[in-house]
């Protein structure tokens, strides 16, 4: 493997305040998960975002989340699963008229936060994400390795993405350590470019007891919203190209 | 004239809390301002609505409205224009999917409440609404006979539908009467079915004074939201085909 | 007994729509669960409420709920238990400014919702709730009977107030029915007068298997939010009365 | 004069999202304008500042705004008065009861943004504001010198904190430089000392063409909200602390 994707959550500045520096990830990553505006995100920030990406060549996914911008998206809600459909479908149709104005489009769904998570395991609010997007469209899904929605999505026929994580612990069966654990987040560098790399090379991550982790992954998920995100990331892309892997979206791939 | 298109505003039902009896009022009419979720709605209610417009091929267009659920969009905001530009794509994508989901599709723009009336004197919120409508595509507005709007709509070659009001009293200006005033709010289905046959007639309407006005309507909007509603509206349809006039769209004129 | 307490829930009009008739149902009952804002409510519509509430008599308290309008407060959120806590106490600190610029004061905490569901069961969010009152002040708590929250709040020393439901069918073990299953509303005026009467004579329920269910009712739950709920409680007060049984509230008792 | 007042905004952080860093600020200041939750803020990050307010014995205000979170309060909304009234009386009370579960209390009110902005001329939201704070009760108002609320609070006996902002051009007859014009924003932390130093030692400041303006502050603001804040407010203490002056709040003077 000579490529890899690389995504990051944007768009999400709200009232005017910003939670990561989105020009600057823009320019590094090769998929941006863009807020839809109900756990972040407002439409014109949103279409900031969309328009950066545009310019950049960096594909634009909608990165639905609950409707909860109190609580980030990041509260489990317990929806009823044709509302949760619907905003869903309402969320992506937002974006991409936002997506389509600047010339470019909805290219993946990435759910967030507390929507991630519980499609895992939750069925009812898996099947009520699918629904939603395949009421959009025929949009992949970016999920998290092994879990409901991805056997679920991949049962109706939908291409899956899966992600690992750039700077988080693995367990030995491929879920993500507690965030209450030690080393459930990397401390340095170069444990960070040393997973980017691994996965790029086989898709594999590797677990905090040394095991070897097939999680089939096509993309890797950088953050922008932590201080020195920015710098991590292009120390990253630095590593990359210095192996000759260059930073590609899945969509190209 | 043997035909008349009836627009009513549906769709505001949030938190499952019903503002008009929608299923009696799409039985009705022939063009559905349905909420996009910023004055009012929800996806699941937008979504329930859109489908029953489908179900009785009533043309549904995007109400959209100030981001100001507290106050169902009734209170004036002062946006900056590329805010509320983007605000208007965004909620008429949104509807979009929505409405494309159920077998349907956005037909025509109208705004709502106080971004409507703010328009007919406020230039740079006029030429956002007509910014976000464009960044969409080729949509008809609906809008108030005269006013800075329409003339800005017509002048970039938009079709602008103007539409009367069934039970507002009118100044000879083609203005509407304030609320204060006396006679702003017609007393009587006499009266209201006497106006709706003028604009179906002729597109005029009576003002306060006699005077007759040539608004130039092609639409009448009747209310779904209040006591009685739709039992005004159920007679506006039976004496209109009893005159032989037909209920339809613009669309389809 | 000779009196028994009637509550309902009320202020609950949000965006000028009203969900039930406050006006009509204030000069009914004797304790107002007036909503705070957060599931719905708005501070001018509370205003009205709390002082009708004032002018009648009616003890105030506060309706506490998740802060979600779009779902009304009916879906459950996982909130972090100190968040909760200082929207309880935010919720009533507000509730409490309003009632006493109308001359009078919250005089208890009911929970709303999913919220009231939730901590039958959730150990953390019913310390949460609790925690949100006792940095207020010292109220009495308004609960279903039975449950972790009841247990809690009286392991704490503060008072509960059991109330039971005017129209809902009761579980031999004291829970209320599901909705989904036959007998979980009554369906008669007459059945619901009969539960009043039995909690207004000895504190109990009569389960739908027959069974007679001491629930230690202080208050019983009458609702204003459905067609004929002024009628309904404007014949329990009726029957009441014919009983010599006077409506007061817990407070006075 | 041998001390002057320093007020900030604080309490801004929402959905997790710092807006200032709270922390650093409320040890430097003597003034806190807690958000309350309409144009930024949630409960428990207010809870966190009112509770660092009092470890510091800084003052609490009410910084009452619009009820528009996805504008930060920063657009004119044309509220109906007493809509307004009960909405600062709702802040100030939500305010209240998480600053007395720590151990202090509101002390001022600042109305925030827009609204802050709007009853310099708006007379009837000028006197809603006026009407909300006493409603809670006897509240000091912390406002811009000169203008229609200054006036119809002290015709109504209340007390008037007027402030001077320390990074703000004047024109000469005491008005704020309009953002658009050069020199509206101080470029050096040499020009915002001598301007705290100017408020210290008279209550004036010196506009932008060197005219010396008698405001009569008696409170200065500072900004917590951009890059290199913090610095620039430790900047300032430490300047007056060397001239002999001390951060005082208006209320202990």
């Amino acid at each position: 493997m000579s490529h890899i994707d690389l995504n990051a959550d944007l768009g999400e500045t709200t009232a005017g305040n910003p939670v990561a520096d989105d020009a600057a990830m823009i320019s590094l990553v090769s998929s941006a998960n863009v807020a839809c505006g109900f756990h972040a995100g407002d439409p014109h920030s949103i279409a900031s975002t969309v328009r950066r990406a545009a310019e950049h060549g960096v594909n634009v996914g909608a990165h639905v989340g609950y409707q909860d911008a109190p609580g980030f998206g990041r509260r489990f809600i317990d929806y009823a699963p044709m509302e949760l459909a619907d905003e869903v479908l309402y969320q992506i149709g937002a974006l991409s008229a936002l997506a389509a104005a600047h010339g470019t489009k909805v290219s993946y769904v990435k759910p967030h936060g507390a929507l991630y998570n519980a499609i895992v395991h939750h069925k009812e609010q898996a099947q009520a994400v699918i629904d939603g997007v395949r009421a959009f469209g025929d949009l992949p899904l970016m999920l998290l390795p092994g879990g409901v929605a991805v056997n679920l999505a991949e049962g109706r026929g939908m291409t899956v993405i899966r992600e690992a994580f750039a700077d988080r612990g693995y367990n030995p069966d491929g879920t993500l350590l507690s965030r209450r654990e030690p080393g459930a987040v990397l401390g340095s560098a170069e444990e960070v470019l040393a997973r980017v790399r691994q996965v790029a090379a086989s898709g594999s991550v590797t677990a905090v007891d040394g095991t070897e982790v097939p999680v089939d992954a096509q993309s890797v998920c950088v953050h922008g919203d932590s201080p020195g995100a920015v710098e991590m990331t292009r120390a990253i892309v630095a590593g990359l190209r210095a192996d000759g892997v260059s930073i590609r979206s899945f969509i190209e791939g």
